[in-house]
Formats: structure tokens, C-alpha cells, sequence
């Protein structure tokens, strides 16, 4: 049997605050295998790497592969937490303290000997659901992750706008009140520091919900209808409804999707959030756009790394692949 | 004399609030001849076109021109105050009343006999800015126009990026406080709301400054120490600094290019614009970049309007144009 280059899989990484996946995923998009192992939540640079290999070497011998083998792409996909670095392939994840200015595009590509595709962990999320999720045939897109964090990415004119260094997408880090809590960026009211998972718990702790140990729980308290989770909610959804409706307004997007954990609480988030929406998203042109929960849930990460490998022309027609990976 | 393409000059319109302006612009960007009236304040919307065809008519005839002619390219250029829809061709400007859902590209079109490409007003400056202006060499910019009102315009890997429906850009009506005050488009909190030379104005006058008549009195009370100019300033540039901000990390832009009649306020703008642009940016690849003011002063408009005619395949690959102007 001859395995083609459209028969090959792919090698895919998505690194999170709270966990690191490794998956190889097919050419349609199917996550054929996977490891997950948690982010060391204190570990030095070298640990959270080691966890990362023991991942990745976990996803390969789940599927029995490889690289060298026919059926396996000689290539890894990377979706990652943000910031990073895209030309020099260094990432600053906010949520993972032990790397600032890791290089992990060059220390993965020496350890497996393949070229990396480094994106960030929220384009991922945006490129697998216009790929194969809840926004196929839409052109303008933004795709966000609310969850540890809250991520971003955009598909535009039917690309991915990576901006000047590959970090557009970052609409976790735009203020959504001028009067509002400091963030761990530095920054004044942005929105990752009211409508994140951990502020959003956080919040309803500081209100006297003493379970609201992180989002899911808050979102069960929710729907049992305590007050002051449902208020958790709704000021994290006005907070998104704000930012959504002036991205969709300055960029002139046909839809949103959200992932991640948060999103998974459903209508306790997406009803109070599609009234803040409305009440921000004035104009014509912006009124129409719709806010959406992502479909692919936990593996839209690395069906989106996996993009990187599969879909390049697609998504990155600029990018052209060399010795360390696609690079502009 | 034989006249090529290159050399060939076009007509270009840039429709406001407050004028509308025609001018013939050669291939270099120069413009030769301008004419500017002021749009009629209480028009309807055929008023409002007799005059925006008069102006038109003034532009050709100080320039000795007439479509036909060798040297005119058959094809009119428009930047148009927003929002419009770029597949109907219609106009809305939310500052002329007169004109709801104005099929200004076929009506222009029919009474001049050429096609005609129409784009927003501030997309028109942005292209201005980084064709010939401040913005020269950098592929990621966002363009604003600070007048009667807060527009923009994205140029993005080196292109327009037009959005969904031709509107990207929108800065202006996206919010910047959830406690701030209505806006005119109905949304809370926008931008425009806060920081145009109309809301400048009267936030002054509210708080006592009599003589407030417009951004240019108040910038000239800022500029001898009045302490209720410089808080409109301050106010302003706040709410700029957060929206900026904003778009620069939710983007990754490289610059941003403000002008405008507000913008011409100089240091008593920037200066304060700088220090809310520096708490609201915190992120590393958001501090980068700078905010400058736009080199192109007046004639932004029509210089961004003629590169319709003479640069469509740089900022807008996608388009094709047809009998009633490009279309994508």
C-alpha cells in the first residue's frame, strides 16, 4: 500500500494553561490518537518541555507511528498559548510562567528532527472551526477561547490574519472598561481579567459563593439558580458581549464562535450574552453577525495545529515552509 | 501627446459630514485640481446629490477635464462617510440624515457614464496614509479619521481588508465604557460618542467652557492652559488610548495613523493619547507600536479614493470591476 500525501497524517500540539495535548490527526480532520498530560503548574522551562515530549511521545505511540513512517507527515503542528514570537518561534505564554521567550519551535524541531508550524492556541481554535465546525463557509470569523484565559483568533477574507508577529487574535488583552480590574498582563479592564474561567470563579468567590472552585462549578450553581452565580455569568457575558460586538463593528465579522471550558456552560452564558451583545452592536452591518458556541470542542486545538500541516495554502498562503518550519 | 494608463489622472470623491469634496488626483497621488463644497446640513437626499454633483462638476472644470477626455480615466473613485454596503452600493452616513440606504454608485454612475468604486471615507485615508503618507512601508495599519466623527480603516498584510460587507474599519462605534453615554447609533459607550470633535466639543461646553464651539476653539483654549479644554483632550485621548489599544492587540497592528480635524489639535492630543495608549497596551507586541498623526492632512480623502482607480490591484486583489465599478 502506498501512502499518499493526502493519506498522511499529522503530528499536532496544543499547549494550554491547564493542559498539554499531543494528537495525530488525519487529513479530514480526524483525531486519530491522543495524550494529554497537565501543564506543571510550577515548572521550570525544562520540566514543562520534558512534559510536553512525554505528550507528544504518548500521542505517537498511541497511533503506533513514528516520524520517518509513510503514513505520518514529517512535520508538527503547534497551537500555543500567547504571546509569542512567530519569527523567532519563541512563545511567553501568559499562564505558563516558566517560559518566557521559550524556543520552542527550534527545541521541538531538534528533538523529533521535523520541521514545527508554530500558531497560537486561539487561531487553532478559530482555523478548525472554519475548517470543519460551527463556522464552514464563513469568510470573516473570529474564534475565541474562554477558558483559563480568554484567546482569539481571525480568519478573514477566508485566511488567517496573523497580524505583524503572529499575534492577532488577542482580544483577551483589549480593555472592556476603563474602570475596571487590573489584569495579569498589566493592562486595565481587559477582558480575560473579568470574563476568563478563573476571573469569573474568582469573582463569585469574592461575592460569598465559597464551591465556586472554578467556572463549571459556578455554571452548576447557575442553573440551580443561585444568584450569585447566575450574576457571575452575566457580568462576564456583558464584558464579552462589549468586546465581541466592538470587534465584529471594527472588523465587520459574519460570525463568533466561542470555545472552551467556559463556553461549555451554554445558555447560563450565551442568552445574557447575546443581549449585551445587542445593546453594543448598534450598527446595521454589525447587528446581523451571530455568537455561537464552538462544536469541536476539547479537540479543536489540535485539529487546528494540524491544519498547519494539512491546510497551509489555505490558511497561510504567504507562509513558506523551510528546515524549522512555515515561516513568512 | 499620446496619454497611457500610467499616466492618465482620476476623479475622485470624499463625502463627510460636514464637506464634499471632488478633485482630479494623477497617477502619483498629486491632486491637480479640487473642488469643496459644504454638504447642505438639513438636505434631502437629492439636494444632498445636487451638490455632491456640482462639486464633481467644479473639480473637472478646474482641471480642464471631461470623462472622454485621453487624460481622465473613465472611472470615479469614492470614499464615503459610513456605513454603507458595498454589494448594494447603498450609503447610510450615520452625520447625513438625508441619505438612508443611497444608491450613490449607480447614481453616480448613471449621470456621469463611468463606474464608479466606492469605498468608506476613513478606508480612503487609511489607503492614503499607506500609499503615499505616515503609514508608508508598514503592512498593518489601522487609519482613523477623528472629525465630526470617529471612522477608520484596516490596511492588513498589505491590503484593504474590507470585511463582510465593506465596513471594516469601524472603530468609531465600538465601546469604550459600558457606563459611558448613548451614541448617536445606539450603541453605549462608543468611541465616537466620547472622542469625536462633536462630543469634545459639547462635553466642554457641558462643563462650562462657553466658547466651545468645535474641536479647533477648544484645542485653542487647551493650548493658552484652560483646564476644562485640556480635560476634553484628556477625556478624548483616553477613550482613544483604550480603543487604540484595543485594536493594536486584538490586530497586531504595526501603527496607527490618526487625522482628521480633531488630530490637527497636535500635542494636546498626542501627548496624553501616548500615556492612555501606554496603560492600556501592556502586552510585548502591543507596546510597539506607535500612534502618529497623518501626514496627508486635508487631501487624505481623495488621494485614498483616487487608488481605487489607480492602485485597485495593491489593496484590493479580490476586486473586479465591472460596468457599475468594482465588486467582489
Amino acid at each position: 500500500v502506498t501512502t499518499t500525501d493526502s493519506e498522511r497524517s499529522a503530528l499536532a500540539v496544543d499547549i494550554g494553561g491547564t493542559k498539554f495535548a499531543a494528537g495525530v490527526v488525519d487529513p479530514r480532520g480526524r483525531v486519530l490518537a491522543a495524550e494529554r498530560v497537565r501543564t506543571p503548574p510550577d515548572g521550570d522551562a525544562e520540566e514543562l518541555f520534558a512534559a510536553l515530549v512525554s505528550a507528544v511521545q504518548g500521542a505517537l505511540s498511541a497511533a503506533g507511528l513514528t516520524f520517518g513512517d509513510a503514513a505520518l507527515a514529517p512535520a508538527i503542528g503547534v497551537g500555543t498559548a500567547a504571546p509569542m514570537d512567530l519569527t523567532a518561534g519563541t512563545v511567553s505564554p501568559v499562564n505558563i510562567f516558566g517560559w518566557r521567550g521559550f524556543p520552542l519551535r527550534d527545541r521541538l524541531s531538534d528533538r523529533f528532527g521535523v520541521p514545527v508550524g508554530l500558531i497560537g492556541d486561539a487561531v487553532a481554535v478559530a482555523v478548525a472551526e472554519h475548517w470543519l465546525g460551527a463556522a464552514r463557509g464563513h469568510a470573516n470569523v473570529l474564534g475565541m477561547v474562554v477558558s483559563t484565559g480568554v484567546g482569539g483568533g481571525l480568519v478573514l477574507g477566508g485566511r488567517v490574519m496573523p497580524g505583524a508577529t503572529g499575534n492577532a487574535g488577542h482580544i483577551g488583552h483589549a480593555s472592556v472598561d476603563p474602570n475596571g480590574p487590573g489584569c495579569v498582563c498589566g493592562g486595565i479592564g481587559c477582558l480575560e481579567a473579568i470574563a476568563s474561567g478563573t476571573s469569573l470563579a474568582a469573582w463569585a468567590r469574592g461575592q460569598g459563593l465559597a464551591d465556586a472552585v472554578d467556572a463549571a462549578a459556578v455554571a452548576r450553581s447557575a442553573r440551580e439558580g443561585d444568584p450569585i452565580a447566575l450574576a457571575a455569568f452575566r457580568r462576564a457575558a456583558d464584558a464579552l458581549g462589549l468586546a465581541i460586538a466592538g470587534a465584529v463593528t471594527t472588523l465587520d465579522l459574519e460570525l463568533v464562535v466561542i470555545g472552551g471550558g467556559v463556553a461549555q456552560a451554554g445558555a447560563v452564558l450565551f442568552d445574557p450574552l447575546a443581549q449585551a451583545y445587542a445593546r453594543y452592536a448598534a450598527l446595521g452591518f454589525a447587528r446581523a453577525p451571530r455568537v455561537v458556541p464552538a462544536r469541536l470542542a476539547a479537540s479543536a486545538g489540535l485539529i487546528g495545529a494540524a491544519a498547519v500541516v494539512h491546510r497551509p495554502d489555505a490558511y497561510w498562503p504567504g507562509w513558506e515552509w523551510d528546515a524549522s518550519g512555515p515561516a513568512r
